[in-house]
């Protein structure tokens, strides 16, 4: 029996309603969304800017007002919990950071949802036999400082204050810098790290930024699995000409290597037996990028991802043999670079088990599927059992201020994690 | 018998040798790649800039040294003339504006060629038939306000102060205030128009930028025809989504569509019957240009040349069906604009074999061949017979710093110029 189902028993009057509080969750997502707004729907939050840290003592203000024991760790990732003198904890959490010009759901859903779901506690004043842990990771999105997860890897022991040196945002600035303009002492982030020993799951909601459970009219996902992801940065040198003064076959035109490149990504991921692998070019840039000259030089970016990692390593081979092939045809050259690469995380299949059942005993429709994106569960599951869990996103839009999820879908994510940590307490 | 021949005659006393003076106009071309000098070789001297200003100041000291009677017309070209009391005038010159990180022979090679010829005939103390009438064009590239051939379309009279308020460069500011700027008024644009009866034949010398002069071994190109020039800008509206998240078959990939454009204009310009047309994709930007999402949005720009105006139009009006029909299957949408369209310009044939006769005079090897990229000798062509004579471009490079033509094919092409302009004084 849920938490849910049990506490939302009519006709009680000594404690209030414990199901999860549809109004407050739509209150704190228009209360969030504020900060770093922009045009409607619009949220610029980028990872240690000032929106960005009011966003998370805001957060801090609630978790107090939940009665959780709030601090915020070295690396600027607000946590609270629920008072006890004994763990492991159970964890919840997601971010609170966006990509520019982004939207108020990706992440913040997963933060608001825990917070709810520790008040609920408040209101039944029931407890489970694991304390609460609530997490709002710092510096998730890899769109400031190019690398994802930060807030979550910093926790697990992944990374330290030598990463915060190399890794420079778009105006030049380290992250180490930005740090210590907010009040973090970048030589201080292993003092964030978790012992696996003091958490015994953890658990987070997050939109799905697809379309699948939107187009199957499903109102919440179990992630299995979280693809693997390889990125690839090439350049091509051809020969910048003049448009009018160099006949067809003098030419030796980068952006016509690149277009061939980019066809040959797209075939690559739509071959029959790579039934999961997705691949992108998502930046393209040409220079001199003039109407009269034939491109001499274009750089662009490969972004592979699979939840197998074989097919996901192969496919990134594959993209630079059929680039090298390409290049060596049409005689320009090709330098490739490897930008990052991760591999799948597997999530365990016991507690997925457990978040089917609860979607069982909540009425809720739901299906099992993988993330493309990667999430701050796949992190944490380095260190402890991991359960990720999506609602809807309204034609699969995310990064964008279309982003949009509906109040019902958001609740019935909400109500299926809060029995899911009710039965995996048990 | 050419002036270069008959003057160049040894054992002379009374009068200097009346050739061209390679060493003169090698320091010519060294002090004009003074202004608005960058890296080795570099020029940036952007139209009715300072810079561009200062070259047209320094031409003009030139011309009064050399004899002439110098203006500086209501467009801020800048004018010598052999002192005479009657026309019609034969016109000689180029330009001297550069594109941003240009080179230093585009253009400059036809004013100093124009301004040494006009030495040779103080120095050999004889004279033509006709006056000469030396002319530095103001605002040949299209590179800073996108229309090309300004200031000799203001000489024929198709250039209006209305123009100069639409043509805007990339900070914003129009033709008709960067015109205010340097002291010439947009209003007064008409009165630097020269009636036809003025001028006799106009002569222009300029560098290949192309490869078939090097490639041959010829020291001088005999231009028939100047090719006509359709410029699109398309733009093309998919659907920007997580490069994670989205499967393949969900896509709505901007950048694909634009790289099956990319390659199918090239493919066309390739084909059989195309013998003449080039088309070039120069410019392709992507957004939002990131990692991790899948581009929403492709401007690319379709430059198509041919010296048959038919060819060229039809070539074009190709390159759009195809567009159409890739973003038709692809599910984007597509918008096409033409920017700008010239027919292609063939040069009188009697004018080429008067110049074909100084090769074979002058001992030059020299070739027939068109002419890829606009000059301001098809503009002048509307109003007087014009004859337009190539010099090598060491690979072909032109409009980047590693533009280079030896002193010799330089001095080989002066003294064709000047026994072509003897001759057809005749």
């Amino acid at each position: 029996m849920s938490l849910v189902s049990r506490s939302a028993s009519p006709g009680d009057p000594e404690t209030e309603p414990a199901g999860p509080s549809a109004s407050r969750i739509a209150s704190d997502l228009d209360r969030l969304a504020q900060i770093g707004a922009g045009r409607p729907g619009e949220v610029s939050r980028l990872a240690f800017t000032s929106q960005d840290r009011e966003a998370h003592d805001l957060v801090s203000r609630w978790m107090i007002e939940a009665g959780l024991v709030v601090r915020t760790d070295t690396f600027g990732n607000t946590i609270g919990e629920q008072i006890s003198t004994h763990g492991p904890w159970l964890a919840l959490g997601s971010h609170l950071d966006s990509v520019p010009s982004g939207g108020r759901y990706d992440g913040i859903v997963g933060v608001v949802a825990a917070l709810e779901i520790a008040r609920m506690y408040v209101r039944s004043q029931t407890s489970l036999h694991h304390p609460l842990r609530i997490v709002a990771f710092a510096n998730e999105e890899g769109a400031r400082f190019g690398e994802a997860c930060l807030g979550s890897k910093a926790i697990v022991g992944l990374l330290t204050p030598t990463d915060a040196d190399r890794l420079i945002d778009a105006s030049g600035i380290t992250l180490a810098d930005e740090m210590r303009s907010v009040g973090f002492d970048p030589q201080r982030i292993h003092e964030s790290r978790w012992r696996p020993d003091e958490v015994a799951a953890y658990f987070e909601l997050h939109i799905e930024q697809g379309r699948v459970l939107e187009s199957e009219s499903v109102q919440v996902g179990l992630v299995d699995a979280i693809a693997g992801n390889t990125r690839l940065r090439c350049q091509i040198d051809g020969r910048a000409d003049h448009s009018g003064g160099t006949r067809m076959h003098e030419r030796r035109d980068a952006l016509s290597a690149a277009a061939e490149l980019v066809l040959a990504v797209e075939r690559l991921a739509n071959e029959r037996e790579r039934t999961t692998t997705v691949a992108t070019v998502g930046r393209l840039e040409v220079f001199p990028n003039s109407v009269t000259t034939i491109p001499g030089v274009a750089r662009l970016t490969i972004d592979v991802r699979d939840v197998d990692s074989d097919r996901q390593r192969e496919a990134a081979r594959d993209a630079i043999t059929i680039a090298e092939q390409i290049c060596a045809r049409r005689q320009v050259t090709l330098q490739v670079e490897v930008i990052s690469d991760t591999s799948p995380s597997v999530l365990p299949l016991w507690l997925r088990q457990v978040a089917e059942g609860a979607c069982q005993e909540e009425g809720v429709r739901h299906r099992v599927l993988s993330s493309g994106a990667g999430h701050d569960a796949q992190i944490l599951a380095r260190i402890t059992p991991a359960a990720l869990l999506f609602v809807p996103s309204r034609e699969g839009l995310s990064h964008v201020p279309e982003e949009w999820t509906s109040a019902e879908d958001i609740a019935a994510g909400v109500r299926v994690l809060a029995s899911t940590v009710v039965a995996a307490d048990r």
